[in-house]
């Protein structure tokens, strides 16, 4: 089957994904601890390219000196042993207590300076591994009643945090790019910069606003219910799409991270489509849990399971688009007519309302009659989806 | 009662809103047409100070030359006679057929030529109502499914038609300001700028950025499942904060337009508290539909009471503002240390990192366990809003 | 291709469905008028196998007399004519605006003789068109605010109507069954028996409860984000699905009633395959509107689409069943073992209590640490519905 | 005030709930094991009447012998000096990886078992302890992925479980009474008996269905959108509320247990009218989490605001139900007429349809342009809400 990854995938996974030891709200870990080592050795036979990782995922929380170079080097030899890459490196901002209201825009200063010094310090890291992003979710910054925290004050903190953590990055040299994780909430009762769109406009108020973009997760937009391939356009057209998290979820409810695919089948067609063939260069990174049902080797295929279900809707984008029926309901529902500006080029305002074929003469009803082919096109990429054209 | 609504309040309303007819897409009509000028008559004497309106609202679409010119002038009459404002005027781009695949981002280019001039034409009928803000809400630029729109085109021409229309607007003087309004969906299975925050995204890559802000509609955040406080928190901090819709709403459903409070009623309080005390200045506008099961006279009932219950609230605020327990609970939860940044006035990160206090030595186990109070002081404002204090 | 449907499929489409206009509520209808003669020669061209139908969609509200017979007699020829069946009649008891506040259980005495009236009438015109069927969906049954509905009494009021119809339907000897139709809301604020559950437990009170089901319809349960699958799967169990609504929803939010399979293909297709293995004997209903983009050619494409789609489920559905992998996949995930009981055959309580492998001695860890391999089964699943195996 | 609890509220709270060490998906405890003695005394300070428990709250699970007699009899002291009851005890199904599957319906038998016979002697800790309730809440009884979970079979173990712990209790004289509690998803994927309807229909299924009722949780039902105050209409209707779980919740998102009244404040004042008024003289029960930003002065002091707000809603009912405006309102809303049967009493169907009053002859018209009044009424509910009538 074609469904085999390779390197030029470019396939991706967070060490806390297959590391997750299946700790929930309301049960205890049904897995042992994953080595990391383990992680990088087997995610490599598996086919994919690249490991990514949470400062305290290698080096436990409070872990110092010797026993922490050593985490550090254990892991890099098995990169090196292994060849896979290591693109991201993130930050943990959540878990200890201290970060209970938040990080970066905790309501109480030590812990904001606890955080960002903590945030540099991984900075470095991710530069000694070679990371290319820096992706911070700022899933504790927030809040769960608006009496607690005035959020024009926290946008100010979120700016001065991450204008400082971009600036020492360019005063480093380390020609690294952030990405903004955006989520509506959990595990605060409402996060910060909820969704793609927040953390796009809060980005443009940045003083490093050029080296800052998003890192959207499939199963956060859809907690909101947004359409995830509608977010992702927006993120590519304003050319922030940075980095992105692969996997399923179903709707509004707690944060499923299931494998890709098992949430919103047709919605990963499209955006699998959409990224093959919108100028996304980045990582197919999968940001997922296997089910805690799983033992260690459902874990694997799990892992598997990610990768596979992308190339296969990767086949079906192509097929889709290669398909003539396709094209030509493409043109009958006018796709690419969209593309056109909808004044002619050089066309002045003065032109255009002089010219009444546009308004005074414009037959309303015959173009309110007119059908649009939608459901046709479709039917042919849902037929594509189920491998049946 | 202090809940008598005055001009000072600025309480508008839509001529749709009381307008509303009551159909609904399982019923018929309920109400009878009601005349523009009794609609300006009537909320006048309820205590508001502006009306706002479609085109559509006010000359039936299609209607021309002197049935328009009159259809006007009456109501220019009711205006005069009542001291009203017309501090907005916004265009419907969803009623009609023709827009059924959107106005200025249709796949047929002649709709959006036709759509653009409709908003052009408007966009003069505002400016001689005296309206100092002319809304867009796209309530049809979007999609039902993903085969069939390219969001990345479609951003193209949004923009395109924006920037024209601030262009002209520009040109012509008028010294109007634009407000975007986000929805995530209805009536298009997913419409473009979903929120606040994809809204204000797109408005910064706006050619002319500055006379463009938002919109935003209580329940249409909500529809997402997000935190309107935040949203509107966000919105005055970019200082896009040009316009505002006050209504009810039930979560993440259909879109109920109730009266302002009768849905979260705690999240009106505290956005009441944030209108008063965040610096917007612009109108109180209630976008909502009186019952389907009311007739003419729980229409005006339902006027009244969005404007007593913000009335209300406003009070509950200002007595929660004063309130010396509150404000000991404010500062136990370090509310207003957010707004103290987080380096040092001066602090190089040099120096930042050379700080021990701030990491090496900082105890993250005391700050861990430390309580921030925010139980107390949301219970504080809980019983503001039930008049108990 | 496999996809042409027969009669032999059972599918049934609502007159209204291919009918529908596409007025919704931001929008004026985009599609002329359907004649119920053609609708019937059309879907029996494409391979449906009934049609079904609200009252009011045959006999415009308020028609009588004469216009009334040739209206039901045009119907009768065009189904005589095609051989397609009329396996369900409906009531429209929510259009006009004297059910705006319900009809079995409005506040108003008149209103709710008057509903019951119109359904005592239509059960005549369904036993006269041979329905085995009678669906009751009571989408104005509800409230917009908890002061105005006492919903105790709304339930007594519901129970007293259907038991009323039931009886009449036996006295009459119709033989007809009925089915409840559940939705949480739209139009309604809130609507009574909101999901299948709450019908369900409705049933359970009734007098003539042997006589009365449910309908569920696929977008309804989902708008409260509910897993369709297994409420279907829970009326089966309690005997109570005599009928079922295929359509396609994209989570919490308007009622989209999208082609079948348009939503979330995954649910679809296990639907599919419960259907087909579960002991449903009864039409395959769609309940869909053809988007509102469409003119009548995208009607009829949209009709064949929803068809076309049942049958590739079906086919990847048996597919997946056949397979040894999945067979083998299904012994190790102990899918089967759920059918045993958990006391053997005889045990009694006490021999239970006495058995210490069951509890003292049972090993908890072990148990603990085994996998049930869901991840295997579910991507072997969707690799099937990707006809990717 | 009039808001310091007495016994006679009957207000309890879980151990777990004060006792949460507030480690949630993405975060460690922030606060440390509280000694349930210690719950005991503060809660009978703060006025509460009544503690509850899962069995492995004061047992952890896997303590035996001596140890476990001990932790039994110091909280029997605690209880025995402050007078509390014990009015529920519950059995933890879910935090032991054991069962990760489910535990009445794991797909392997033994863990069944297993689960049962914990069941079992959990009810000899409930008699010992004098609870009136047992209850079951299952949370791990569902599925991520359909292909998993015959949701049939699973239903048939269901019963089979609760018809053997029913019987067992009876066999043993308990007297004691048993409610299922419904919630949608969190921790699985899917929870089987989402919603109380569903519940509620399947406890008419179960042959000791006398014995069993519900026990449904505020946010559990908000959690799928849905009205708690219809939900609880339709249990008390069906003589199914057995006991209630109070807390908050904001809509379709993770499971939030915020404090009775801080989520939906209207939905609030609305409960607490019906429970005061509808015939329900169970606990109040508060199953919520303090905020994990609070340490134990905030434990108290969000215990504390639970009983607070209820006694503050419950005054803020019983002046809107003898304000003389309301009962004006109420009566021309016609809530009570809603009381009266449909058809008259003796009334046959023979008759009814032989009355043209009540249809050829009915003015659908009038009675559709009639106006209710739920506007009216519910403003009058908004401001007695907030204090100000």
């Amino acid at each position: 089957m074609a469904t085999q990854p390779t390197r030029e995938d470019r396939f991706s996974f967070g060490l806390w994904t297959v590391g997750w030891r299946a700790q929930d709200p309301f049960g205890d870990a049904t897995r042992p601890v994953l080595d990391p080592a383990e992680a990088v050795h087997k995610l490599s036979e598996l086919g994919a390219w690249g490991i990514t990782l949470h400062d305290d995922d290698l080096i436990p929380f409070g872990t110092e000196g010797g026993e922490r170079d050593k985490r550090i080097s254990l892991f890099r030899e098995a990169i090196d042993q292994t060849g896979l890459t290591v693109p991201m490196v993130t930050t943990n901002l959540f878990t200890h207590p201290v970060f209970k209201d938040g990080g970066f825009t905790s309501n109480d200063r030590g812990v904001r300076r606890y955080a960002l010094r903590k945030v540099l310090r991984n900075l470095d890291l991710a530069a000694e591994f070679g990371a290319k992003t820096f992706v911070m979710w700022g899933g504790r910054e927030g809040s769960e009643t608006d009496a607690a925290k005035d959020v024009r004050f926290a946008l100010d903190r979120y700016r001065e945090a991450i204008d400082t953590v971009a600036q020492y990055s360019e005063d480093k040299g380390y020609g690294i790019r952030f990405a903004l994780e955006p989520k509506p909430n959990e595990p605060r009762g409402d996060i910060l910069l909820p969704t793609i769109g927040h953390a796009l406009a809060f980005i443009s108020t940045l003083e490093h606003h050029e080296l800052v973009g998003v890192n959207p997760e499939v199963g956060h937009e859809q907690m909101a219910g947004l359409n995830f391939v509608h977010g992702i356009s927006q993120a590519l057209w304003q050319k922030k799409l940075f980095h992105i998290d692969l996997n399923g979820q179903h709707g509004t409810r707690f944060d499923q991270d299931l494998i890709f695919g098992h949430g919103d089948l047709l919605s990963a067609f499209f955006l699998v489509d959409l990224l093959e063939n919108g100028g996304y260069d980045g990582p197919r990174h999968f940001d997922y849990k296997p089910l805690r049902t799983e033992d260690g080797a459902g874990v694997w295929s799990s892992a598997a399971a990610n990768m596979s279900t992308y190339l296969l809707l990767k086949e079906r984008a192509a097929a889709y688009r290669a398909d003539p029926e396709v094209q030509e309901a493409l043109l009958a529902a006018k796709v690419a007519e969209l593309g056109e500006s909808t004044l002619a080029a050089g066309e002045t305002t003065e032109a255009f309302l002089a010219d009444k074929s546009a308004f005074e003469d414009y037959d309303v009803d015959a173009a309110g009659s007119q059908g649009y082919g939608f459901v046709h096109l479709s039917q042919l990429a849902l037929e594509h989806v189920l491998g049946a054209r």
